[in-house]
């Protein structure tokens, strides 16, 4: 039976979300895995559920689809930020405590230091001045620690690419990569 | 015997790291917990470690860290950008798959929405044109879901606050409320 991906990343945010879910999915089938997209959970009666109802009824079906998938990819593009989408870091935090392998690419090639420094600091610290004094975290990867981390223990590699502005959150061929090493790191069961 | 909080933020970036992690643990211990602070670890011989093996030694650290303590509080204030450290939001997704309560707090009270409408798009995504066409999450919420109904689901209220510019990474008034609300809720038994 094929390996279940749960595909976290920023993508269902966009305005073509389920079609880039879809695509996704696709890919995962032809590398021999099933993807598994956050967007699959069915939330009933959403109508009568006010926000927070909402968000809750969202949230538990995520953990439900990642506590029944077998590994993780993250899209882990900067989102919004020199960072990337803090739901995805949640997401990659619970299945590495699950035990589960985490996979994660980016779009952006620069690591996380160059990123901050190239970024002027009025825009970083819109909403505090206190984060100049911060020590910006230089170890040369790709994303915080905790995050490259738990990606590099399980896959040996964050998988980085650049590739054009305006088809940063959307460019695939990280994600096939991604796909790729997964199959390789999985059949020599090191993980 | 005291419940063991681990104490995630980015004030482990700050030139001050220490001295605000013992500020936290003695306002922990005046609570009647004991504080875990990342920078707790001892790592061993890190002089002969290159950079990926002490960021390594750092990530398994506080992932044992973690799995030793029985509850978190994270200090989710937006760091660098509208969103949280994403080191902080792994953390939370780690406990929250483990089970145990998740406590956040932020000193900035604007939901996250409100914060993104704030931001220029140029600050926002300096990376990535593709960013603008994404949308807005919209629930209301302090966070993106995930990270919000974690703490939601714990505590009930996720705690913010609006504090002074120069203070807002540091100050600890909400990280006080924090805990008083632990108390109450770790006492009621309901989690």
């Amino acid at each position: 039976m094929a390996l279940r991906v749960y595909l976290a990343g920023p993508e269902v945010f966009f305005p073509n979300a389920r079609e880039q879910g879809e695509e996704k999915k696709r890919i995962c089938a032809a590398h021999g895995f099933e993807g598994v997209y956050p967007l699959d959970n069915e939330i009933r009666d959403a109508a009568p559920l006010h926000p927070e109802g909402l968000a809750q009824a969202i949230s538990h079906g995520n953990e439900r689809l990642m506590r029944g998938a077998d590994l993780i990819i993250a899209n882990c593009t900067p989102f919004r930020s020199v960072s990337m989408d803090a739901g995805t870091a949640y997401e990659i935090g619970f299945m590495r405590a699950l035990g589960k392998p985490v996979f994660g690419y980016s779009n952006i090639a620069a690591p996380y230091a160059a990123r901050v420094r190239a970024t002027p600091d009025a825009a970083q610290a819109a909403w505090c001045t206190e984060t100049r004094r911060a020590d910006v975290e230089d170890f040369g990867l790709a994303e915080n620690l905790m995050i490259a981390v738990a990606v590099l223990d399980t896959a040996g590699r964050f998988v980085v690419r650049d590739v054009a502005a305006d088809r940063v959150l959307s460019d695939l061929d990280a994600f096939r990569d991604c796909l790729a090493l997964a199959q390789r790191v999985l059949a020599a069961g090191s993980v």
